[in-house]
């Protein structure tokens, strides 16, 4: 399991480590983009994003089941970059109403890191750090998030947790 | 003073850590709950904690006193596990509305894990990382966790912070 | 760049351990104090802070241009602390709408810290670890803090992530 893990909070430089660990491998590269803009604030973070990663990665977009993408395109590629498992948690959320299903489409995913054998970095967002919050939603969100984050970093053979630019490794 | 704090965010896997280091030790093991479940929510919360340890701890529940089943209970155990310090705070919160009052419950706890001579595990939540809230409610928890962290951490002789099911070592 | 950073959540032990560890170089120290409290309860945080560092630290006040006072004025001191960046973050969001203004001022601070001998400690705040929030201003703060504090971070020597008052090297 190729598999490596960088998670932090909002802004805390995750992104950019991760693209520089996926730089470091020669080309070709797959950018997977989960996110679905659905505001003009989300649509510039994506386009500044995408500036970024032009001539560097190929991209794929998949918002659901990343699982088939992972199984079916990462092999192509010496290196896939996933940023950030949080858009597509929120699709989960989106899409599914059923907890069951979100849990389902998460251990597929899962199950699909398993049997890669190209490097794969993922990005995610560490959420349950601040005070519980009030809403029952963002309560089962942060409870996903930090259920799911676990999960995968459990079948990642690196792991960091990124601080204000800087990587603390996760053994 | 062999006392061993495990602090993280919200499902960052800190009470399964905790937990398997607690069943490291052979029993007779004591788990102390401090939760008054106050919604359907927390009671399915605590259901499946208690359904975890059925036949591995024995449980001893206590809202507000913790220096006294401290001192009373735990010599009679290999290991006692306290899982989570948060809910306790919420306890002392709504017991008590002089602060004054809060901060002396706190300090006899803390006086009492000086004298233990069997081993403590301890979990509690890391909640002042993320923005400052409006509600001053919620400022004082945060201060008030923060301040009572830090106090029940300098007399702990093991001392991690969890991050995605990861332990990082706090010295 | 003898620069020292520590940033941690709210109520982490942060503000101690910078203070211990500007007390452990010799006399004249200076302080740089940058929060204009504004409320009743902020007044208070600011006088317990003040109250520590009597006959410790000069105390010198700037809520905004926080490079003129690093230029002019920490050449004099053994050591300078400044605590913390996050009133000042608030600041710059208080005085300027514009958000090229504040990159604007954040440049100039760093710029500065680059041309100092004596030694200088940052206290900063980590706000970007809990579920992202609904009010957009808090979005933009957080995107702030967290961009400005990896700009800060890269030019320290050292850094440190601060958790229930134990300090976490960033590398």
């Amino acid at each position: 399991m190729p598999c490596t893990l960088y998670i932090g909070g909002m802004k805390s430089g995750k992104s950019e480590l991760a693209e520089k660990d996926a730089l470091s491998l020669p080309a070709p590269r797959l950018y997977i983009a989960t996110s679905v803009p659905i505001d003009e604030e989300m649509k510039r973070r994506v386009v500044l994003h995408q500036q970024r990663r032009i001539g560097l990665f190929e991209t794929f977009e998949e918002p659901v089941n990343l699982d088939r993408v992972v199984l079916a395109e990462t092999d192509k590629y010496n290196v896939t970059l996933i940023d950030c498992l949080t858009f597509w948690y929120n699709n989960l959320f989106y899409y599914f109403e059923d907890k069951k299903k979100r849990i389902e489409v998460l251990e597929e995913f899962v199950d699909a890191l398993k049997h890669i054998n190209k490097q794969i970095i993922i990005v995610t967002n560490e959420v349950g750090m601040g005070i519980i919050p009030d809403n029952k939603l963002a309560r089962e969100f942060i409870d996903f998030s930090g259920w799911a984050n676990q999960k995968i970093c459990s079948v990642c053979n690196k792991a960091f947790f990124v601080v204000s630019g800087k990587k603390i490794t996760l053994e």
